[in-house]
Parts: C-alpha cells; sequence; structure tokens
C-alpha cells in the first residue's frame, strides 16, 4: 500500500530533463552542445586555489562552521555595492546569497505561486525554471519574442483581455534559449504594464555580464519604483558553476521572507564557499577575469555562427546574441529536431544539443536547437557542427 | 495590491526560530549553547587545505564546473562502501548527496506529504525538521519519549485507534534535542509497525557517528524489508558543517525522485566540496577524525553534566547522553525557561540555550532546554553554565 501511494505520488515528479542533459555533458565520446556549461579551461584555479587556502588556513574556525541562512554579511555587503557600482542600487539587506540562482527560481514560486496561479514567461524559456515552477502547479502563459525579446505589446493585449499574472519570469540579457536581448523600450514597457496589472516580476540575469558587444540596458530591478521585481544573479558563469553561488536582489521584507524559505530548504550555503568567493573578490580581479571571459566567448561564438552558415543548410537561421552562451537554431517547420537528434545527431556524428520544444512552457515548437558555443574547444566546434551540419543537409534533402 | 497579496502569501512563512539561534551564535559577546555547532577547533584544517589544493589545481577543470545532480558518483560510491561497512547495506544507487541532511527533510517533505496528512514524531523533535515539513502543511502527531526513545506502544495504540500516518520522522540515535538514543527493542517494534500500518519512516542519522559509549543498535535502514525507510546521514558534524554535505540512503526509485526534487530545487551541491569531501575520505583518515571528535566531546559532555550538578538545583535533571551533542534540561513544571532566557540568561548572564516548547510539534512543554555541550570550549561551557546555574537558582528560590 505504501508502495502504491508512493508511486502515485511520484508521478507528480517531472521527466528530468535537464538532467538527462547534464549526464550528456558527463559522456567523453559525446560533443555535446547541450549544456550550459561555461569553459572549463578558463576557470581561474590559482586564483582559487589562493582564496581556498587562505578561507582554510587562516579563517577556518569561521568559514568551515554554519553561518546565518541570509549568508555571509561580507559577501551580501560586496554583492550589493557591485550591483549598485554596475546601475542597479541596492544594499546588504536587499541580498540573499543562494545555492546558484536555480533556487532562486524554487524559492520564489514557493512564496508566490498558488496551483493555479498563472506565470508568464517568454515563450521558449528556461527549461530549468519551468522544471522549478512546476511542484507549484502553476498556469503558464507563454509571450512570444521577436529579437527585441517579449513582445510586450503581445502581453499587453493578453492583459486587457484580462490575463491576471501572478508572475512574470523574464531572462531579459542573452535569454536562454533564444540569446536575444530585450530593448530599452519593451522593459519600460514591462515595468508600466506590471505596475498597471500589478504582477510580480522574477528577472533572472545569469548571463548579464557576459556581453560581448554594445551597450546594457538597464536591469529591470534599476526600473522597479515599487519592490515588484525580485532578479537573480549567479556566480557561475562569471567565477565557476561548481561553487554554486548565486543571489536574489529584492526588497528588504521579500528577502527576509525568501531567507525564512532558505532556512527551511538547506539551512544555507556553504560557508566556505561564500567565503571564498568573497576573498576572491577582495584579492583578485572578478572584473579582469570577466573581460578574459568576453574576449574568449565572443571568439566563440564567431566560429559557431561561422559553422552553421558554412555547413548548414540555409534554410537553417540561427541568432547572433550580444552575449550569453547560446545561439537558436531555427529549422524548417516540417524538421522535427528530437527526432533527428535521437536517430541521427547523437548516433551518428555523436553530438548533442537540446531540442527546443522542450523551452516551450505550453505549445512547444519543434524545428529549433539550442546550441551552446562556451562549453567546447574551437576544434570541437568545428568538428561537432560540421559532422551535424552534413547530416542535416543530408536529411532536409529527403524532406 | 501586489503588496497586499504578497503580505498575505508571507503570513504562512514561519517564524525563523532556527535563524535566531544562529544569529546568537554569530555574537561574540555571549556564551551561547544554543546552536549545533561542532568545535570549530577541531575541524582538519590541514587536511581539508590538502583536498581542496588537489580539487582545484589537479582536477579544477571537473570540480569547478557542474556535474550531474544525484552527486559525484565518486562520493556516492564511497558513502555506499562506507555505510556497508558500518552495517547498513547499500549501493551507489541508493545514495543521493544533500545539501545538508536538512535538505532531505524538505525534499521528502515535498515527495510524500500532501497538506492535511499527518507526520509523527518523537515529542520534543528537531525544530529544522518541523520548519522543513511546515510549507508541506501536515497534520503533527507527537509520541512522548522515555529513556529507551519513542514510547512505541503509545504509537502503537494510536494506530490501532485509527491514526494513519504518512510519514514518520525520527532521530534515532542521540536524538535532537534530547539526547536520548532509541533501543534496539523500540526499533524492531517501530519497524514491524511499519511494516503493519503502511507508513514510511524519514530516519535521520546526523549524529551517529559521534557515539561516546556503548554499542550502536541498528539502523532503521538495516532493518528495512521493504523499502519504506530513507535514511539521512551529514558530513556537518563529522568533518565540517560549512560544506553543506549530507546525504539520503534509500530505494534507488526514491533516490531517483528525490533526485529530480534536488534538481528542480537547486541543480546540484557543489561540485567543488563534493569532490573535496571524497578526496578527504580517500587521502585522510576520516574514521580516525571521528575518534578525535568522540574523545573531544566525551570530555565536553562529562564537564557539561558536571556543571549542571554543581550549579544548579537539584530539582533541575538532565539526560546523559551517549553521544551527539545535546543534553535537555528539564526544570519544574512552574518554570518557563523562555521567560527566564529573555529576562534573565541573556541579560544578566550572557547565556544562550534553546528554550525546549520551540522542539515540540503540538502541546509544548514550557520547563525544558536543550542545552549543546560541543560548540564552546572548557573554560566557556564553566563559565557559562556556574553563571546560568546561579541565576535559575535564585529565580527558582523566588517560586
Amino acid at each position: 500500500m505504501a508502495t502504491l501511494q508512493l508511486a502515485q505520488r511520484m508521478e507528480n515528479v517531472q521527466p528530468n530533463a535537464i538532467g538527462e542533459l547534464l549526464k550528456f555533458g558527463a559522456d567523453p565520446a559525446l560533443i555535446s552542445f547541450a549544456g550550459g556549461y561555461p569553459d572549463g579551461t578558463l576557470f581561474p584555479v590559482e586564483q582559487l586555489n589562493d582564496v581556498y587556502r587562505v578561507a582554510i588556513l587562516e579563517q577556518g574556525k569561521q568559514t568551515l562552521q554554519y553561518t546565518v541562512s541570509d549568508g555571509d554579511p561580507k559577501l551580501r555587503a560586496q554583492l550589493a555595492e557591485r550591483a549598485t557600482r554596475k546601475g542597479t542600487p541596492c544594499a546588504l539587506e536587499n541580498i540573499l546569497i543562494l545555492q546558484g540562482s536555480q533556487q532562486g527560481l524554487d524559492l520564489v514560486a514557493k512564496m508566490l505561486v498558488d496551483p493555479g496561479e498563472i506565470v508568464v514567461t517568454e515563450s521558449p524559456t528556461f527549461l530549468g525554471a519551468l522544471i522549478a515552477f512546476n511542484p507549484c502547479q502553476p498556469r503558464y502563459v507563454g509571450i512570444p519574442m521577436d529579437d527585441e525579446g517579449m513582445i510586450t505589446d503581445v502581453l499587453e493585449e493578453q492583459l486587457k483581455a484580462g490575463l491576471k499574472p501572478k508572475l512574470l519570469y523574464t531572462i531579459p540579457d542573452f535569454q536562454n534559449p533564444t540569446g536575444v536581448t530585450m530593448s530599452a523600450a519593451r522593459r519600460k514597457h514591462l515595468m508600466a504594464l506590471a505596475h498597471k496589472y500589478d504582477f510580480m516580476i522574477l528577472e533572472d540575469t545569469a548571463y548579464r555580464e557576459l556581453r560581448y558587444r554594445g551597450e546594457a540596458p538597464p536591469t529591470l530591478k534599476s526600473l522597479d519604483d515599487d519592490d515588484r521585481v525580485i532578479m537573480l544573479g549567479s556566480f557561475s558563469k562569471i567565477l565557476a558553476p561548481g561553487l554554486r553561488l548565486g543571489w536574489a536582489i529584492a526588497s528588504a521584507p521579500i528577502i527576509q521572507k525568501l531567507g525564512l524559505l532558505k532556512l527551511a530548504a538547506d539551512t544555507q550555503c556553504s560557508t566556505l564557499n561564500m567565503a571564498a568567493a568573497s576573498l576572491f573578490m577582495e584579492r583578485h580581479d572578478l572584473d579582469g577575469h570577466i573581460e578574459t571571459l568576453r574576449a574568449a566567448y565572443l571568439r566563440k561564438k564567431t566560429l559557431m555562427l561561422d559553422m552553421v552558415r558554412q555547413h548548414f543548410p540555409q534554410e537553417v537561421t540561427c541568432t547572433d546574441p550580444e552575449g550569453g552562451l547560446f545561439t537558436w537554431l531555427t529549422f524548417p517547420k516540417s524538421f522535427d529536431t528530437t527526432q533527428f537528434m535521437r536517430d541521427h545527431a547523437l548516433t551518428k556524428a555523436k553530438v548533442a544539443y537540446v531540442p527546443g520544444v522542450s523551452f516551450f512552457p505550453v505549445d512547444g515548437e519543434p524545428n529549433h536547437a539550442r546550441v551552446n558555443f562556451s562549453g567546447q574547444n574551437d576544434a570541437m566546434i568545428v568538428k561537432g557542427m560540421s559532422a551535424l551540419g552534413a547530416l542535416v543537409k543530408q536529411e532536409m534533402a529527403k524532406l
């Protein structure tokens, strides 16, 4: 009987799509463009070794111990100073340290969303966000995108027609999966709509600092006059994902409530990793390191787009992101990227990407693929994408 | 309007009792026996520095990167081998790495407990478990304890009378807060009841390896014939809480489902910390380190109990735990330990403990206190407990 109860309960757990992708990433035989992996050869290992040495040998009594659930106060202050300097004014009490920004998705949904309430996202959107929101059983409404991001006029039409969102989730900068950035005008329009129609916004800025060209539009949080934006940031893409450190920026009352949910969920982040990140910002040049990443990823992005143009049929288009880790390929409507990956890409070219259908909150389109250009080296980008392009050409010729 | 919605929603978040305790622990002016802090002077800093150096400099491309959500397979295998060696047979697929065992409390409740369903606990029980379970809105049933742990005859009576638990949560070894260990006979009785009345058991073994005298009774997991026990373990008390690493041991299907919930909640634990823990078990002597902890904590426990006997009125009793970090003081029924702490202990003696009332799932008794003996040094134990005892004597004389 218990087993039956349990089996029924387990039906509610969502398919492990991201987990499967991470497993692809761990198979050395495969050239995977599926993950959102940063380039492991660019991790600042000498500097990280330095800060862990200091944290353990000089401060171990504190850094190996429990600490407060909101996170290391010194790190919170540093992140507030950094956000303020980069155009999003805030103070220590506006920062909560998280187990990666993924934890922010989980805790914010827990705090705000009851079953049946509406969560608006870009369409397509980040799969990990859907997985985090799903246990709260929201109803999803996806808003289409163009090359300025979420089409806020479409959102406004739906709001006028009676849509009542509880929460809107967006990745305004180099969106996952499309790579597209929301324009400044759209950001202002979205904030005006949030004010008028009274919904909260969850702004995911995991990629924002990886900008390769052009000026950054303002964050939604910096345009937020009435505490309706919760902004998420992360060390995963600018330092190392293995530390599992992200943060939320929001009003002090929201941060306090998220802190209580954090306490219930896992007590706190690793004291040691928080101390190491804090020491890194103090003793080393995080901004300089990010410059190095930008240059390397711009080169890889250029190579990736060259490979698509050279090896793929002309009917296949890709976005040209101003930053971030992904380009979004669009195939003719009759081309199913899931089937193609299973039957051809994985088996014949030993190449993986993420079939685009996974990223749609509703009404998934079959003919897209998310391709990561940060994780593989130049030779693998050339080898993998030329093999993939040749296979695509073969298959499309049969259509 | 959004602010109002948010305010109403936030009412559901539980008071930050553990968070407040951790803040006490961070105030250097206070002698706190409130936390569950291990002794920071015993952290193996040289060995930890060694394993972090190796993990970062020699394996950084992997250890600073993302990994699979279930956790480092090498660490999972090591933990399975270790559990098997210590009497709880299991394999890699039975292990999930967690962000401390606290995360196990959250994920297991999410997986199993719907609003209104019954969770049975010892009465009193671990506050952090109640905080983790509360968002699932269970109904709590507390079973009283004696010096053999949960009185399973009382549980059986209630089951016969129609009680239908979904989950039973227990800390069989050196229970938090009482320090009491469940006898082997009670463990067998509990397993028979779980089988007959069909409920799941969550067995929290965070303190189990810190045994100071006597033989360990078998774990509930080792008595589990039909996959109804989920056992939680932790590195926090045997290595360092600052790493935030724990694990669950359960049947492979349960581990898979918990892994999906883990993925949604925070993607994975810190790859670096998992690698460091794995290297520690490989390159250093974890069992030898635990022997050092056992000797030190036995000395502190003996000192703590001596202090209670010397400085407190005879009417105040304390448990004499066979291991773990806590003793449980019981005062006369009219003595309110919360009031006393607020009005006297904190202000006059600058001493903190945890008022016992917080630990009762229902019907809290006012006249207990949880006192930790691992976190403070000998001098502070003498100073704090003699000051506290003198104040208690003064106040009890007035009753």
